[in-house]
């Protein structure tokens, strides 16, 4: 089984990945965790490139991000998957459909079709949206006028309007869960889904 | 104008790009002369973990070649052709379509069209296709056996395939020249076309 969190920095969805992975595993459950950018040495480097090198252009910020994913995906997630481990990934492929394809303004369709060819079409079983408003998420974070300022007073709606989107489109595989409430309430309705 | 130049390692691609880079300098023509992959500091960066890292998956490697090109286009190329200048880059996305896309059999049109998307349709005026056959190529570059170990043995023969296609179906823009001859005449051929 294959699952995936998604939402705003400052959503809380990794604390959900965690705190499923941590139950699944005190059920016995040979659990994967993992992240994106990143999870593999190539993609800490790219990761790295990404946040901290100077100005990258729209096009190759969502190409390193592929890049990274397929290396993911081919050294993680699938060995992961193909040995019977349930993997659970904190983003995954939406977060860049979201982010690159609606907030930059690659387009989304192109950003998703680009990604699922460059993963082999490993689309996740379940993917738990962690909701929460622009407002609140960078208030959380903490460093809401710079990150506004930084990306472009649009594009953080645009990110939310496109998880929307998403959930709607695939709802076999997304579960939308309220995170303004706290942790434990969400991991607790997260579980009795997957139950 | 913008012209690229195409090839195995090995055909003298370089050296043409070079050689027409200064006859057209010493004809006033104000020339920007650049490489793939490369040819911006993120583009460096991109290429010393393609090709010094460790395993990159094919996806992988496709997508940060994508990305360097975004970029490289982003900060080089159109800049340089927007205020009127000749721009010659050793490589470009044929390349891509070539080695990633029939080499590592990841599909030319699926790499072409990604590139072509991801560089917002930029195309050459002209391509010159510096043409040789893969025992002369790998001969000239000196590590004959250790290529084709690495890459397989259908690897090359795949390359110069594509290169040929693409000649085909981009008469427009696509110069074949026959790189077996030395370097001069093929340099004064390629300026006649030009002229």
């Amino acid at each position: 089984m294959f699952v995936t969190f998604e939402g705003l920095d400052g959503s809380g969805k990794t604390t959900q990945a965690r705190l499923l992975a941590d139950a699944l595993a005190r059920d016995g459950v040979d659990v994967v965790s993992t992240r994106e950018p990143g999870g593999t040495p190539l993609g800490d480097r790219i990761r790295e490139l990404v946040l901290h090198g100077d100005h990258v252009a729209p096009w190759a910020e969502a190409a390193l991000y592929v890049a990274s994913r397929a290396q993911h995906v081919e050294q993680v997630i699938r060995p992961a998957l193909e040995r019977g481990a349930t993997v659970i990934s904190d983003r995954y492929l939406d977060t860049s459909a979201a982010y690159q394809g609606a907030g930059r303004g690659l387009g989304l369709d192109t950003i998703l079709d680009l990604n699922l060819v460059a993963v082999g079409g490993l689309v996740p079983d379940r993917t738990f949206l962690v909701d929460i408003d622009v407002e609140t998420a960078l208030a959380r974070v903490g460093d809401k006028g710079d990150r506004i300022e930084r990306a472009g007073a649009e594009f953080w709606p645009r990110v939310v309007d496109a998880y929307h989107h998403l959930a709607a489109r695939f709802p076999e595989r997304y579960v939308v869960v309220d995170g303004r409430r706290g942790p434990d309430e969400i991991a607790a309705e997260i579980r009795d889904h997957l139950r």
